[in-house]
């Protein structure tokens, strides 16, 4: 079923003569299928096809883009089996992840669609004339969202399903009528390609313009570079490092017409312990915790890699319970031999650093590209002098600071990069004491979660999944749950314009019965 | 009343060697009043106490705002006619101008703080949890909108009121919750010290923290350049010219922490006369638009600076009926001497392009510092050829392009940058015909009219100013009316925050009364 081809459009071509293969890192071997990278001519055509299907994917009614959306999601599921077999020999995930991924990624799909047909999303917002306003007539005015143009979207090394191909970013695009180019992520360029089949299938099932989708292969940084500096690409959104992220947004930024960039990257997401909840529940926590450093093998934007507590007997039982915890707990595939090869190298270096000793590690054998996790521990004099101590090692990783008291915490706190999460680990009682942990936290995060775990994000309208530089490269959206929309969309205004040649969402009468504020009223009726 | 000096939070602060002074247009003679340039030590300490002010600002309920924001309009009420007569003197703007423009601010000021009485603008997303569901619970989710820290505005030329001190940018960020500091525009320091004054005054008033407002005099670009790449700033806001705010977005782009940039460049405002509206009512078109070419000497973002028609009769008609109107009219005194002479300049460069004419131009004498109301013509084809002819000349001043046909018209609108407006003149009966040239204009522009001038912004939540770069830096946000204040927030979730510690626009019984999107239904009603 692989071809090895690119979709440029439905078109499945392979002009090139570059190839990669992908890895399975459960058998330590190279896969044998043979993908070509995409020719420069072949971008182009892409990108091309894109900017011409925009012309009448963005004129699609909700309705026709809901159905769309849920033909994709069809079609995955139509792939059966085969699809998940796929994913595992690409990622080393177990096949539990790989359904459960699968449900997230149609759950996604479909959540966009349910978004669609409702309608309200586009936020029409009308202002009514007054002919007779002194000194000057108000005009009418009527504004509501319209999408942006082709959007590159580059697959996720961590989420072959959710975060790529017909992921979260895609699935946001298409909602918003953009048409999306995906640049297929290296290590499952296979999954990608069974995926993006899906979704040209669906495009063609539905009666979707050629090129409202295309899926690019391509081994180094040309393929990318090209996306995001081609005049015609208007949006782009990414999943991945800081490293990553960022040569992006400086490309975006440097073109002549500078386009947004949603990029999603590193964050360690910070966990502060309270004494009286390790009092009263260390192991509870400590088996949370523990769980939560290791699931999926750490391989998650919001894995816990930092743990903040101030030091006393109850941290020293914690410590205990989540050593025990750790070692406990069977580890896992990672993604890529390089990958584990890079959370090795993260470890060594971080144990180098002044004042840093090892709590746990699991002590037995494992297999080739497994990631073995570890906890380390640091006073938090020595964290605050070593800003290298706060970025993150990407696998079943947490380093445990052991702060001098709060003052010291909140330092630590307010010293800390943009995260994605931060967490508050506390009785409810004793959290009115801590407010000044919980005003520095908030300042840094962009989800506070009172005891809990932040790995599980759940995909719905309150998820903020982003945060303030560099856990995202703009703070102001969400790349998870229905407002991800946001991300692909401008307002437009339009003023005294005919009922007749409105967009439906902002015609007086209100034909797709839609949430609109009205005169600075939000109401379903409709106006003149 | 003017003392010259920066306010540094409430302090009036002088430290520095180096002065500016202001110029009176209508005069052309140099203003009296010194004002000293900021130090670096002034900026630092400005900087430092807006991070400060942050902490306690961002917890000001929406009514402590409003009162701030309404306070702010009562004292600059209070300055009474000592204020205007400052302004004239300073812009060259007569009387009425300064009136209105006076209104304009107030009205901002106190649209601002009705939104944040009413408070539903901050979006509160609420998914209540379902401990029971399978294969995991669902945790509860809150979500809303939170200031993202210390905004830098920089103080545009053409609007000392509406767009400077305390113009949309100021009341949007102060309404958000950010403290700001702003860059004063060289052009009217004492109209932005006076104003600066007032808002310190309501800032006691209504005790809010110090710091919370400064306002800063710069000549050259240090000033600028500090306050944009200070770590502790965390957006900036900024109107004036395509060079001047892409050096901003360049220079913020390129921090460790990149922040975002909210700019309003240039536009042409291309309109498109449809040849049957000028059958019809040519003269009364001609009448419109020779009054918004020459609305306050040209000096609006959204002048009409470019008129697109198909050759024939109808055109011809217009062109006289345009000549006769434009030679009528009286010159208005322009900003600056230096506005005067880059007028005159970009005039000179644009008749000296290939195939262009001129049409009309106001042909008696003009005082020094008067704009010479001018119109040029040019054939599509050429137009097409050299895309210096759309650049802005600022000013009274539109370019008039006969096309060919309209495959032309459209070619030319496609080629065009982004822009704040596109207006189309048109009978209702011909507009589906050329349903072409709509679409085409839609992609390029933030505001679409029909059978209007574009200039004339009005403040509401309809309102899109902004558009597709360069029109402004992110097409996604507008700069006019209360939606501004989306600029400078990003969303907050709270996952299974206890109740009592949630703000209160997110607590269960929605003690605010807002309307809330709970579990993916509008409503008033509370949750738990």
């Amino acid at each position: 079923m692989i071809t090895g081809k690119n979709y440029i459009g439905s078109q499945l071509k392979a002009g090139g003569t570059k190839t990669v293969k992908t890895f399975n890192p459960q058998l330590n071997i190279e896969n044998p299928w043979v993908f070509t990278e995409a020719t420069t001519e072949e971008i182009e055509e892409a990108v091309a096809l894109a900017n011409q299907a925009f012309t009448s994917y963005k004129k699609c009614s909700g309705l026709e883009k809901a159905q769309f959306l849920n033909a994709i999601a069809d079609e995955i599921l139509a792939l059966g089996d085969e699809l998940l077999v796929q994913y595992c020999s690409e990622s080393g995930f177990p096949r539990g992840r790989a359904e459960g991924e699968r449900g997230r990624m149609i759950g996604q799909l479909r959540s966009f669609a349910v978004m669609l047909t409702e309608g309200s999303w586009v936020q029409a917002t009308i202002d009514t004339a007054i002919p007779d306003r002194q000194p000057a007539p108000k005009e009418d005015l009527r504004k509501m969202l319209v999408p942006l143009g082709p959007i590159v979207v580059f697959g996720s090394s961590n989420f072959p399903f959710a975060f790529s191909t017909a992921g979260g970013d895609t699935a946001s695009a298409l909602a918003s009528g953009c048409p999306v180019i995906v640049k297929s992520h290296s290590m499952h360029i296979g999954t990608g390609e069974m995926v993006a089949s899906a979704i040209i299938k669906a495009a063609q099932k539905t009666n979707m313009p050629e090129g409202v989708f295309s899926n690019l292969v391509g081994g180094g940084r040309t393929l990318g570079t090209s996306l995001v500096k081609h005049p015609l690409v208007k949006g782009v959104g990414f999943t991945g490092s800081i490293s990553g992220g960022r040569a992006l947004c400086d490309l975006a930024a440097q073109r002549p017409e500078p386009i947004p960039v949603f990029a999603e990257m590193g964050s360690v997401n910070p966990v502060v312990l309270l004494p009286e909840a390790l009092k009263v529940n260390s192991q509870k926590w400590a088996a949370a915790y523990a769980g939560s450093i290791t699931l999926g093998a750490g391989q998650f934007c919001t894995n816990p890699g930092l743990l903040l507590a101030v030091k006393g007997a109850e941290l020293n039982d914690f410590e205990t319970e989540l050593t025990t915890a750790i070692e406990k707990i069977e580890p896992l595939c990672m993604l890529h031999s390089t990958m584990q090869a890079d959370f090795e190298k993260g470890i060594a270096e971080k144990e180098s650093q002044k004042g840093v000793s090892k709590v746990a590690q699991f002590k037995g054998e494992v297999l080739p590209n497994y990631g073995r996790q570890t906890i380390l521990k640091v006073s938090g004099e020595e964290f605050l002098k070593n800003e290298s101590l706060s970025h993150e090692v990407f696998g079943p990783f947490s380093i445990l600071v052991e702060c001098e008291d709060e003052v010291q915490l909140i330092q630590i706190i307010n010293k800390l990069d943009g995260q994605l999460t931060g967490t508050i680990i506390s009785e409810e009682k004793e959290l009115q004491k801590h407010q000044a942990v919980i005003f520095a936290l908030q300042n840094r995060v962009g989800r506070l979660i009172f005891n809990g775990v932040p790995t599980g994000v759940e995909v719905c309208a309150s998820m903020l999944h982003g945060g303030p530089y560099p856990a995202s490269s703009d703070s102001r959206f969400t790349a998870v749950g229905t407002h991800a929309v946001y991300r692909w969309v401008r307002p437009l205004s339009y003023q005294n314009w005919p009922d007749d040649l409105l967009p439906a969402e902002l015609q007086n009468n209100n034909p797709l019965q839609i949430s609109r504020t009205v005169n600075n009223k939000l109401t379903l009726a409709g106006c003149d």
